[in-house]
């Protein structure tokens, strides 16, 4: 099997370089990155400026990949269109160090990766780390339980084009109490507000606060469910057209007015 | 009718120029809008550095809101949750330079705009007109087709957090032949290939072409209406979740493996 990894950390961010051994362990592995951190940065894509690219060695100095100068789903595109000889039998985006579950899904670059996976119809997952704390973390048994997660996807053969998001939860909480598939939280996180500051020359800027906190997920989510101490499985599509409004919309509109 | 105005082209932008005044005919127009063109950032927001704000008067010296230095979706939460008095009855994000139809809306910050809007449970709209050649262009016309679908959206009283994609054809191609509501098309683009360069100091860089070409969209889809010359409306929803995938999945995972 050959498998693309990329994230939305950068190449040398410690929770991609936890994954890559766990993930040669399922075939043949080639990373393409972003050169630098790029989280938050949702689908963004470079249309106007140059994409510098990079070949990245490991740390015995073996081949891995190439490290871009651009967004995650700039490295999925590129090394769709230009850098892999052939496409990959699947792309798996991480192990990102934060969890990507409910409305976070959408600013998600590790999610924008693998949908951009889903776009040239290859079995795509983004795998995130449930990461509470400002403190260095050991990410290798959290890309261990993603691999397995990631193991049993690749056993059932999905439809080409599918697209699963794994969140894993911060494993300081206790042990993994199982694997739930469960759908996206879609009740919105209160944020904590921004800072409002002065610069020192007298311009306003505002800094958006860390605290964030979601005060009533459903139940059968993938916020709930990480909360709970589960790996949450959630497949995702990028057809985002609200149907069921679509049928009630005949008849809404008319024109010239 | 309170309305927040903002858009990815950026503040100084056209395309939200020439929108601003059509809609202070339906109501109280604010803009919070970025300060720089941020186009294809997609759902991008700023956590980890300052976002400098600057109010903004418009032609004749009235106050018209705010610049600033994010990306489309920052100006919605900022101005939801720190600049506006009041949560607005109505969002609306344009007039884009340039369709965002088919998986073009994953890509996009005006829509993302709207997706931030309908966070917060305000109806929003984002608005686009097609652009297919380099050139200056009117903006005029089409901002007025796209007030008068903004119009006969909100008549409908839709409920709170709906959200629209509205595209206007390219004027130049012929008179608008009406306005359909139709789904997202998924059936992605084809890209022309990436220019791969080498620069002045040896290193390969690779740049977007900006070909691009969708050869079998589904006929009633917005990318097919559009190019037909209609105006296309698309209800979105942010909810990723594959459904019908969600239950085959009973079963599939055992832990520990």
């Amino acid at each position: 099997m050959r498998i693309l990894l990329t994230n939305d950390d950068g190449i040398y961010a410690p929770g991609l370089r936890a994954l890559r051994p766990e993930l040669m362990k399922l075939g043949e592995v080639t990373v393409v990155a972003p050169a630098t951190e790029q989280s938050a940065v949702g689908h963004s894509i470079t249309l106007l400026t140059p994409l510098l690219v990079q070949e990245v060695v490991d740390e015995q100095q073996e081949p891995m990949g190439w490290a871009v100068e651009g967004r995650p789903a700039d490295c999925v595109k590129l090394a769709l269109r230009e850098l892999l000889p052939a496409p990959p039998d699947l792309i798996v985006s991480g192990l990102n160090a934060g969890s990507n579950a409910g409305i976070n899904v959408l600013y998600s670059g590790t999610v924008a990766a693998a949908i951009e996976g889903a776009f040239f119809k290859c079995t795509s997952i983004a795998c995130s780390l449930e990461y509470t704390r400002a403190r260095p973390l050991d990410f290798a048994p959290g890309a261990a339980l993603a691999r397995q997660v990631i193991e049993q996807i690749v056993a059932r053969s999905p439809a080409e084009g599918t697209l699963f998001n794994i969140n894993i939860p911060d494993l300081e909480k206790g042990p993994v109490r199982g694997i739930r598939t469960v759908p996206q939280n879609v009740v919105p996180y209160v944020e904590g507000s921004y800072d409002r500051r002065v610069d020192p020359r007298g311009r306003v800027y505002f800094w958006a606060s860390a605290e964030f906190s979601c005060p009533d997920p459903h139940p059968d989510t993938d916020v709930m469910a990480l909360a709970d101490g589960y790996i949450t499985v959630t497949p995702l599509q990028f057809d985002l057209t609200q149907r069921a409004l679509l049928q009630d919309m005949a008849g809404w509109f008319t024109f010239p007015e």
